[in-house]
């Protein structure tokens, strides 16, 4: 990170001054990365004119890396014969994503302006599904016949000559059926004259076009693969992943597990426009409001007893926390195990004996404790039994709903993590109120 | 995931018809990353069964790939001669996980069992602080001194013979600095007399040997690297960490967020035995209490108003419950964006003035909705107005909080994923509650 800040502190002190040329310079030895970094720190009327000073092949690294509302602001303030010049430059795969951000009639002029061979490329791949296999391939992979030798091979790559060749040669059959591929060391280490054939690896991982990228991803971790190859359904090359864009989509992923578990879009960062993510913000308030007013009608039930007893609603929220806190942590390991491929449907019942055990030790350990500082405070020694029961039995429906509730929505095809805090913490919640208050009711006249 | 479960089966079956020979013949064929799942959900006895009729080879990668108390309960019932065999013919770093999970004293016992080469390089690596660039690298890349030629260099490589030649041959000078890299396309294409400095890159990214693990995955992340050379305090060469191993790192790092943000251990699995995780669940839970107790206290401080106005208990805890999940979104994006470098201290004010337009637009949306539904329940309107306006004030203490305490224990260098729901939702639970039964303490002539 300290990478970009330097840089942005020198293009401040640079366009302060004026110096565009110095500016020049010091961009042109910067990193992409940091460059895009550096530049949603800056003023729109920055940015473009930043961003001009970039060579063709720098800006179009600096798209590809930016966020999306600074992408689209940008874009927007450029001129469209210059964004399609500069995607003109980039590979497919990352012209896709620039132009996926913008709306459809702004991306189709910008296509229109583009060389036809780019533009072609570009659509066909707009064509796979968002989140697909499809969308992430690059086409600027090399292969080989299966015939070719070891020295035709390398002629081929040389001939190529591409900035980057990746890491492995494929190698295809006369109908560009991917047949295996040939890590480069091996095509160093390798007699001129051996055929492919001989130091080939034929049994190879790809992906179909129209796989999930989260299933790409997860190929990529439980295999160690440096890149994947994509096939159509009748197993033909038509491009590779990077490990790089997987990466990404590892950090996209769990980005969105983070934030959706807490109701929060999956692609919010902290610098989006407030506008911008309000809706999402705002119907998970309101379903919140809607199940915390639920949980306020189960209390309205009880309200009697608080009016002849008012020490019940001191302690009541206590119950309920508890109980939030247990849904949320065995919610949060089984959707997260959900997400590793670990929470296979073989280690339910194991998974729910682990959360019920330690439901138990912890609702009886806590629930003694709270027991113990009721009586301290109010020495009501019935009120504190009742209290320690139902933190007990609250903890016990925790452990069963957030062990239950994620695996459900997995069953049904829902993302688990939509399981959120709110919607499960509630259903325990309410749970809380109900055992505590009821109990206490139950009781009544002995607690007066 | 498939493959493991149709493994899973097949192992089953064969184990249960006794046919050791069809197993055998079974595992050859597997992947070593579906064999370690298989196993996890095995007795241990037929785990050990199984895992002693791999290849050595195999039986490593296998290893490397298990769960931690998987791992220990496994390498405890084999005997400690037949695991230090297959040790010495993993690459060091993988043996180094392994060893790390180990009680020292039979980890010395069984690096005392093994090659001395092979064991002094393992001790070598152990002595790199835990989570660090030392621990994940591996000795096992080819490096040609600065002065060869194509030529040279592919001779080299054919010696050196190894089995993953890595991407990238290393550039030396004659004291070991690293000076460059050459990703191996290019040693392809060049002409064999070509000097390597002609073609090598200069200015490449390496990291310390002590660099934190997650600092690697950022660089890889930022830079799209594949391979990280490490060096020593003078840039001398040491290892190279891959990409798998990284994309490894960034998921423990995700899991970690994410379970910590619950109040639960960073490196738990829904498999773990209960007991090795109660530790943590009991101290979260615990502190939950502790924070519960305290917000009960506040309460307490107004057990006059709710003995005269019973409503206000069945109120109060939709204001605290507001005022949680305001808290729980705004504090997950900012660790997020804590996490993936973006929340950076010179957009601390963009993010909190977001933050609030948010519980602005959003309070006054919720409150609005809340006053109208407690006016229909119960027809005071004045109550209604309260609930309202403390809804408001609570939303906007939720941003205030949400935003500033992650920020607050980063810059003291508390990881800010502690800033987990418990702590700062207590204290906003807190804020609900006393500005709503405050308020209403205040009017309480009015409203009775």
């Amino acid at each position: 990170m300290d990478e970009a800040a330097r840089l942005l502190e020198a293009i401040r002190e640079q366009l302060g001054a004026g110096r565009v040329e110095r500016l020049s310079g010091l961009l042109e030895s910067a990193h992409a990365a940091d460059i895009s970094s550096a530049l949603r720190e800056l003023p729109l009327a920055d940015q473009v004119h930043v961003f001009r000073l970039l060579s063709a092949d720098q800006a179009g690294a600096v798209l590809s890396e930016l966020d999306d509302h600074i992408l689209l602001d940008l874009v927007r303030a450029l001129d469209e014969h210059e964004v399609s010049r500069i995607l003109e430059r980039m590979p497919s795969d990352h012209v896709v994503e620039v132009v996926d951000e913008l709306p459809k009639e702004e991306a189709d002029k910008i296509l229109d302006l583009m060389e036809e061979e780019k533009s072609e490329e570009v659509q066909e791949l707009l064509e796979y599904g968002e989140n697909t296999a499809g969308r992430l391939m690059s086409r600027d992979y090399i292969a080989v016949d299966e015939g070719a030798t070891v020295a035709q091979a390398i002629e081929h790559i040389r001939k190529s000559a591409r900035g980057d060749g990746g890491f492995h040669l494929y190698v295809i059959d006369d109908h560009e059926h991917l047949v295996g591929i040939v890590p480069l060391h091996r095509l160093l280490a390798a007699d001129p004259a051996t055929p492919i054939r001989a130091i080939r690896i034929d049994d190879v991982q790809s992906v179909v076009a129209d796989t999930d990228q989260e299933d790409v991803a997860r190929l990529v971790q439980r295999y160690d693969l440096v890149q994947v190859p994509v096939v159509d359904a009748g197993h033909r090359l038509l491009g590779t992943i990077s490990v790089e864009d997987v990466i990404d989509v590892i950090h996209e992923e769990a980005t969105e597990d983070i934030q959706r578990l807490a109701g929060v879009a999956g692609d919010e960062t902290v610098l989006d426009p407030p506008q911008a993510v309000l809706g999402k913000r705002l119907l998970w308030r309101f379903i919140n409001l809607g199940t915390a007013v639920l949980a306020a009608s189960v209390i309205g039930l009880f309200e009697e007893s608080i009016r002849a007893l008012a020490t019940l609603a001191v302690f009541m929220p206590i119950v309920a926390s508890m109980g939030g806190i247990g849904t949320t942590q065995t919610a949060t390991v089984v959707v997260r195990g959900i997400a590793m491929g670990e929470m296979t449907a073989g280690v339910v019942s194991r998974v729910m004996r682990k959360e019920l055990w330690l439901a138990v030790t912890t609702g009886a350990a806590n629930g003694l404790v709270l027991a113990g500082i009721a009586y301290l405070w109010k020495g009501q020694w019935l009120l504190s039994l009742v209290l320690g029961v139902a933190l007990l039995f609250t903890m016990v429906v925790a452990a069963v709903v957030g062990t239950l509730v994620p695996v459900a929505l997995k069953t049904f095809r829902i993302d688990p993590a939509i399981a959120s805090s709110v919607i499960i913490t509630t259903f325990t919640d309410v749970c809380g109120f109900f055992s505590f208050l009821g109990l206490a009711t139950l009781m009544i006249r002995f607690l007066l």
